[in-house]
């Protein structure tokens, strides 16, 4: 069982519990109980200069139990709250569709049910974490697993000694939850973090066992890294000082994956500060790699339209616009029109991107920041 | 790296090499060169009715160099071919993806592909593993791992040794190769394996650790298991003698996750003999658990059409044919109109299904076979 501390564990209930008491407090004086909550849309995104990350604005609203249209949503807020707390109160994790059933049930007398969908409950659910402060990890809810990671670091994952040199083929699956509690980590040889897009690409580095010879820790996210990956990597660049670096394709996919690293989405902006690494370099596929490394044409790929503008638009990006480099790069991806993926390096040789390509990017210093 | 034993690395590469002198030989007495490779269709599987298994038939095609409409193909073959002896002789694996592209080039002197698209290649490596009787697993070729294990067993991985009674919240990341020169089984006080269709519920019986207090092995495919996890359960159950256990929600696809376990795929004919266990039980939710178990109404869902008449069609493969408890199942499922998931055990209680569920239907054998 995940154990929290005690004191992680008393903060989250004492954060449900002054919910709750705004509805006993009206109550009590007969006044409508209501609840304000940030709100959470791209209007209320601002890219902070400063801290170089997406964060949420100050815009909140209010969601009142006397408003008929606010009166479900009120119900339904203060029975995930509830559900929370159980959770809470048992010091056990589950899944956000568990919480759902947990909450789900006939209103007695009607025939109205609590929640119908879990489309209902889920947001209901960021509603909360933004409400009182607390990352729905924190409140004990995952999402699956996605991605894995071995390398040069022991660490202990849920009481159990894990090394992280010693995973096999398989590596260690990176839960959702990586808060203190759970995840901790120990002695290490580590110089930097090399994350990459595709599980298959990990696990050519992990066979070359790169994260040896060049003493790293190695994970990817399986696409689009999830919280866990990412708050992983937050942890690990912030507590042990470790730079980063995000392995994608040549496409605006992958530069996007990196934006996300880097400075927060729009989506999760009340989590950037606890996620973002405004200092994650970009080690990916360059659209200047084609010289670089005399890579064959027969291995790009056109780029369809769709991608045209989605590399403009990311171009547009406030943290892109202001990199001249940045610039460059998506312009010489406009301009020789095509994309590339990372396996394409194995026209050369299947060890190519561990044994030369990567290794030579690194030395030369062939990143983006 | 996954060092394969000399003996099975010679295997692969005399099977390999048989196929190159078709063509040498051919070429030598001037003929034309070509293969035979079994027919890999609906109409050329047959449910083995001794054995329990969907098997591949004897129907064979003939793929020939000086068919016009056969000529790319044939062409293509070969390349595959000569891209896993490449691997084969590095003593390495790679995804598909990257055997793709290690065999893409555009042939000299015309603007023509070896090949454009993945979609070329992917059907090409089936074929050659029905050709040359290797499984891509044998050569080197792997999947996305998807996929956890942990319990009462310690593993080796790659030389790695792995106790899976400590691995934490994430567990041990399955991966798509567990032929036993990467995997090997060592120390173990398991009874039995759980295959359990969701990961969010694997994670529900890690945290409760279940398989410590049951003595057993969990595991989860993430939906429809992967070949690995399959060719894990299979190696389990027959190296170790262990039962095997499929836990599904209640629907027609957690019948079909289980049919699939147990009798092989149409689609994967060719590899039932070492993947289908038709011995493995099913212990899913059953339509009788609502009133076995007292489930709330407000949980079930509705049946859906396609739902309908794909429990129809499920009802009348052979394997559930002829059987009678089987039949009552999926009637009672038809009848009451509704299906359920594993979650909704969660309106009870987070740990109702670890502890009083799962614990109660393994006690009175409520199991199918």
């Amino acid at each position: 069982m995940a154990k929290k501390s005690r004191k992680e564990h008393e903060a989250v209930g004492k954060k449900l519990q002054n919910l709750a008491q705004v509805v006993v407090k009206a109550a009590r004086f007969r006044r409508d109980p209501n609840i304000e909550i940030p709100t959470r849309a791209l209007s209320n995104s601002i890219y902070d200069e400063k801290r170089k990350i997406i964060m949420l604005g100050d815009a909140k609203q209010t969601r009142s139990f006397f408003n008929l249209s606010q009166a479900k949503k009120f119900m339904q807020t203060m029975l995930i709250a509830s559900g929370c707390n159980d959770l809470n109160d048992q010091g056990k994790t589950t899944s956000i569709r568990d919480l759902f059933y947990h909450c789900k049930h006939t209103i007695e007398g009607t025939k109205e049910n609590t929640f119908d969908e879990q489309s209902e409950s889920d947001p209901i659910i960021e509603d909360l974490e933004v409400a009182i402060g607390s990352l729905r990890e924190e409140l004990g809810l995952f999402a699956e697993n996605k991605g894995s990671m071995v390398g040069a670091m022991t660490i202990v994952d849920d009481g159990d000694t894990i090394d992280l040199r010693r995973m096999g083929s398989g590596g260690w699956s990176v839960p959702s939850i990586v808060e203190k509690d759970v995840i901790q980590f120990k002695k290490h040889e580590t110089q930097f973090i090399l994350l990459i897009e595709k599980a298959a690409i990990w696990k050519r580095f992990n066979e070359d066992r790169y994260w040896e010879k060049h003493k790293c820790l190695i994970l990817h996210g399986g696409g689009q890294p999830p919280r866990g990956v990412r708050r992983l990597i937050y942890r690990l660049h912030n507590e042990l000082k470790l730079p980063v670096y995000v392995l994608t394709d040549n496409d605006p996919w992958g530069y996007y994956i990196y934006s996300v690293v880097k400075q927060g989405s729009i989506n999760l902006a009340f989590e950037s500060a606890r996620m973002a690494v405004p200092k994650a370099r970009f080690i990916g596929m360059s659209s200047f790699d084609v010289q670089r490394f005399n890579i064959s044409h027969s291995v790009t790929i056109a780029l369809k339209d769709e991608d045209k503008s989605r590399a403009r638009e990311i171009m547009n990006y406030p943290w892109f616009k202001e990199k001249e480099e940045w610039q460059k790069e998506i312009e010489q991806m406009l301009k020789s029109g095509v994309k590339m993926e990372l396996e394409s390096l194995s026209s050369k040789d299947f060890s190519f991107i561990t044994e030369t390509y990567l290794p030579e990017k690194m030395k030369r210093k062939l990143w983006l920041d």
